[in-house]
């Protein structure tokens, strides 16, 4: 059984509570907000104590676990905190927009050697998972190229864009992750366009909403992203891997599995589940599921700190190539 | 809040433990047995109290509904008990393997005027669901045409063969509730042709394994039922609805969506949702939803004696045609 | 080369005349009709000349084969010229509406061995000579059921269906002769069912437009067949084989091969081509071929009077069934 | 009635031989090959007479139009010989693989006003001309992204490679003219990222095998190439274009329409069409059809010098931007 303590309280603070309560080796100790009220909207929901801060719960409770889901420029102090109390975290991405304190949250984690999670869900989606399994054993051979296509189903708030950190950083850091995951590799170049076609506030806020990022592995793979923040069939969800042998691809995933004929059309299908929370609901159980027993195995968490970084550091490079117009070396 | 108890604790009784534990509405008070220590291994697992008799469990606890998931030849007597107690029924199918004992259940349990649901729970399939709403809201104009897929991933064991009922009784009864509940008609005429192509011991047992029947409705819509007890590649369960302005087809479900290109085949994807538990796990839980909302808002359930009463008549009739060799009218 | 001479200058004689014209082993060398000026609106078109009868054919010209596709009660007498003739002979189906007259076509066929092949065009599509084969091979180990969807997507004028031999004679033959040639067995049990929904001047001439109908072959296998007579997506078309070893399904073509996705509906797709002329043109021109290599090479062609036969005798008992409504013994 | 000739007898001069012999409105004139018995080869298969020069068939022969399909080094002085005898011409692509030369034969045709039309068949793929039609139409409202695929069955012989200018002029060219006609833009940026994975030997003839490139458009909309010289599964055609009222997708093209369900895979279907004169067949047939109604009816052709141009412009950037790793500024 693993005791948890969770910071920020926001959607998926709320998620993640549901995710805890119904897993039968967690249990949840308290929600840490300096918002008091907002902690305690989900500890009546969910059970445990409100807290105001960390010290807080420490002092009335013993906690094995953080879940780390609070606004991303508080991630740092908040790691600093756990790590020195020696508790494991589990941190949502980004770990922070910085990559300079990304290297201080990776010191602090080390020096205090607390195992550490990054919360990169998609990985343990079911689909994914399955067809990095299928990558590894060789089904398709030598690896030669990764389409990834993530396209949410509409955007977000102007305020969440503005404090996101860009779409490299909020959004295509899942796809390079996986990207990264999936090829093994780590990559040596990347170049991204992008343009501002779905929502003009996007734009004015100083971001972008379509973009195209080709990165380059060492080995010579090729990987494409696509997002875009608005797809107006629902949440498109597809990776696609080819190699010397042949191809697997994702297909999206609908609520209900009918198909309609008529004299105007055929096979018409329902839309897409609509949100990442309904695509991914498995993913984040999952990734719950693997903290809780590599915390109860004292084996190191699937994907880590570096992970991480890794992964900030190649959204990062995205915006700059988007900027300065060209591919930028790694 | 509903508080059960259930009669019964095999593989169905488990599996509505688990549901009832988890639903926020419901409470498991108790599972009750003649043998004790069967209904004491799902109490272990899910809480409730083990009782011997129905008798026992009323001296000790209050309950508001049972679930009638023991042996098919114990539900008459058990119907009789609940029903004179004035407590709710959900029964699983069939109600009985007679008419004439499936009426005295009816007269029972209008006499005593008990909320009664039979557990037709493919109903309450979402995308079965979705399918009869589109085809009453007209989306494929007039009915003209329904087929219904149903074949086991793999045949049962013999000894349950033998005290099943007859494949028609014990499987083929869905397709047929699924075909009156979705033409929202009952069968004029009834045809079977079937053979043992499975299993020798099937047919040794005096049952069949492989099956065709046709259903014509009284407005002319005609049904066809396919039933095989061993599909190699999963749970095969298909409906497809033609009419006028159109069609409707389900798609089967997959664990891992995932299509596999290679130089021997292209688009070949995992196999289907091997059991009826995985494959209809999301209908069990909406059934009992369902009936825990009829119970608190006091409508009758949707799926009631009737509906039990006329799928076993066509299932038995499925069986009387396959014996003499011709149509039976009803 | 093989000389043509084609009685009938219908819609199918057009067809034919296009398909010897583009073939480089085929002349065609006259078209017969007793309406002269209806067969010369074929050889206006394709070349050949017109004749009136046969005999004015045979004087003017050297032939070696006869294509028959005129009315179907006029192909007895034609046989009967063409086979004292001693001319091949391909056939449209079905050869008779009586198995009488059918036999005596065959008898006076075979006094004059002369090469005779039935038109049952579909066995000669690739997916459903690629589905057959894959069946004879064990790819889906041992049968076990046949299932056939052919709706046309729209009826036919009423005299049209006067004159057809009623929709099992005029249509379901063909899904007849297909569930024989892939199960390589005749049926020994027929059983329809039909209605009358699609049109009602349908039903006044005494015909049904939609149709259920099970075989069982002596192996147990069961096949089944559904009709219709209105399909407004386009003509459907599809075969479905399932045995121990799994399952192959033929898909339905399209023209275009694009999908659609908006914030209605996702993947949807043009309609399915819309007439027999476009959906089995190859299979006609594969018919052709193989008649004139099985000439050229000497070895009868593979559909030959006694597939035409037994089609008729099953399409017959369809009729009998539904009218007596009960299932008739082969 | 247009009367061709054509330079050239390899694939292509074979493959134009055929179609236009097939059509009614078109006929074969003459071959000419300095090679003259290689000229010969096709006209003894299709008709017309072999020429060693386009002189001698000038003598010899009153003609329409030329096909010109012979080495792309061959194309200039074709061209000028063509235009000047006032003859219209539709060329293979590339026109030529230096911009310089290109603009020469632009200048040739536009001086001697001959009606010119450059081989891009793929517009004319009943599948592809239907997905840009949508795209006109707004079927997806605005235009956000589009997605090419296109990878080869497996690489043509390494003497073919040295000889093709390159993969980008040879094959992506494809790709960036149809990317240019669907958006009706032509780009400002391009980047392209490339390896040889597929075989040594083409990267020790100085090209890739394996390669994305990213195309920018002046409105914003972003355009992804990907290519490869080896798909083992066929001939990867896919094209999906995202817009802000949803997607169009087309789906790759099969010979055989099965699909096959095992205890090992579902849904397993037959290899893609395997060469792009199988895939393209019908392209050619209405890129010729349309060459000749262009001429009978004095409407310049759909697809002209200019889209050779600037086709030819972005695949020269492509390999620009992939030797000097930057983004290429048109």
């Amino acid at each position: 059984m693993i005791r948890f303590c969770l910071f920020g309280s926001g959607r998926m603070g709320d998620l993640y509570c549901q995710i805890i309560t119904r897993n039968p080796n967690a249990e949840l100790v308290g929600v840490i907000n300096p918002n008091l009220p907002s902690a305690k909207r989900l500890t009546d929901k969910y059970g445990g104590q409100a807290f105001a801060s960390f010290d807080d719960c420490l002092q009335h409770s013993d906690i094995d676990a953080a879940i780390v889901c609070s606004p991303t420029n508080t991630h740092l102090e908040i790691i600093s905190q756990v790590s020195r109390a020696g508790k494991a975290i589990l941190c949502e991405k980004p770990i922070d927009l910085s990559l300079e304190r990304v290297d201080q949250c990776i010191a602090l984690v080390e020096e205090h050697r607390v195992p550490f999670m990054v919360g990169f869900n998609r990985r343990f989606d079911p689909t994914i998972a399955a067809l990095r399994a299928q990558v590894v054993e060789g089904k398709i051979g030598k690896l030669n190229m990764v389409l990834l296509t993530s396209r949410d189903p509409a955007p977000p708030p102007i305020e969440y864009i503005e404090r996101s950190g860009g779409y490299f950083c909020d959004s295509t850091i899942h796809d390079i992750d996986l990207a990264c995951w999936i090829t093994g590799e780590t990559p040596v170049e990347v170049f991204t366009s992008a343009s501002c076609l779905v929502d003009e506030g996007i734009g004015k806020a100083g971001d972008v909403d379509t973009a195209m990022t080709t990165l380059k592995m060492p080995s010579g793979v090729l990987c494409h992203i696509n997002n875009s923040r608005k797809a107006v069939y629902g949440f498109d969800q597809r990776i696609e891997v080819f190699g010397s042998g042949g191809m697997l691809q994702t297909q999206n995933q609908r609520d209900i599995l009918l198909s309609h004929s008529t004299a105007e059309a055929t096979d018409a299908k329902p839309l897409l589940k609509h949100f990442f929370l309904e695509r991914y609901a498995q993913s984040f159980e999952q990734e719950i599921a693997e903290f809780i027993s590599s915390l109860e195995s004292n084996i190191p968490p699937s994907v880590n700190q570096e992970d991480g970084r890794r992964a900030l550091e190649v959204a990062l490079a995205c915006g700059q190539s988007l900027r300065e117009g060209r591919a930028i070396k790694l």
